[in-house]
């Protein structure tokens, strides 16, 4: 259910966005219920005009390194959820692909059960 | 006042995301009150490190002929109504495109009537 | 805390979709409450076949200049508050960059202050 955009700069190796999902894919599993398989992400690069990042808002120093996690899920996760996943997607980036943990930027949209049809015109979630 | 986010893998001919756009502006007309000409849409073309899916979850065979499908749009539809549009835009993906109906991932976000400016810097929904 | 997503066409001169974003940045400052340096954008280039609208939709005339801005902030801004930012983005980008104030489109999404993570793995804004 989860829909995962994730944008970062140009420059990466191939794959390297993939393999940044992999992780937040992990991470959803181990830390807000999301099931196996549920995955679907889409990944895209930009350059110094097109990704805009202010490097020390809230004095956190962020560099060309920057990735940017937009997840649309089901609403209901409590705060202590919200807050366990976001730091095993920056440690987890941090340890397997040498991301600063900086620079992990994380946003979530919350959407009823009933906002997502997973193929065959029908609501699976809804009931 | 939806706005349409429509992600596909590269390699369709030339204006094959549109057509996908118009077969869901027709849906969104017939089965959920959107009015004739009020058609946004945002149309991204990936390939298979950047547009991610699992072939299999909910048991829904999918290809490399996934259509996401994300629509920002105004709150109050009821989950029958919703039924009914993913239906039909499956359907009409199906028979206008060949597309597989299991091929056709939807999300609906969903956001308050005041949250829109269709131009001139006014809230044209606010009342 | 927003993240903007800023789509227009292509053909603009070089950094013009970043220029289009420095006016959205000190328009939220100036109008609803967003702290300066809290400034997160991600832009996107597009051609006819992937930038669809409607050219009267509302009785507004819009043209090849449209520029689509989707904002996911914090819920919590009052319909004043939204109206008065929907006109100073318009006339900011009207008077700085020559843009029709008919081709501006402005979406909101809405969210909880516990759905952001701005580096570090935390939730700056959970409390």
């Amino acid at each position: 259910m989860p829909l995962v955009r994730i944008s970062l700069m140009k420059g990466k190796p191939k794959g390297f966005g993939r393999q940044v999902g992999g992780v937040v894919y992990r991470s959803m599993i181990d830390t807000i219920n999301v099931p196996a398989k549920d995955n679907f992400q889409i990944i895209t690069e930009h350059d110094s005009n097109s990704l805009i990042y202010d490097p020390a808002y809230l004095d956190i120093p962020r560099t060309y390194g920057l990735v940017i996690i937009q997840i649309t899920l089901n609403e209901g996760r409590s705060v202590e959820m919200k807050k366990v996943f976001y730091k095993v997607v920056a440690d987890g980036l941090h340890r397997e692909l040498g991301i600063r943990k900086e620079d992990v930027f994380i946003s979530l949209i919350e959407v009823k059960k009933e906002n997502w049809s997973f193929g065959n015109g029908m609501a699976q979630y809804a009931g």
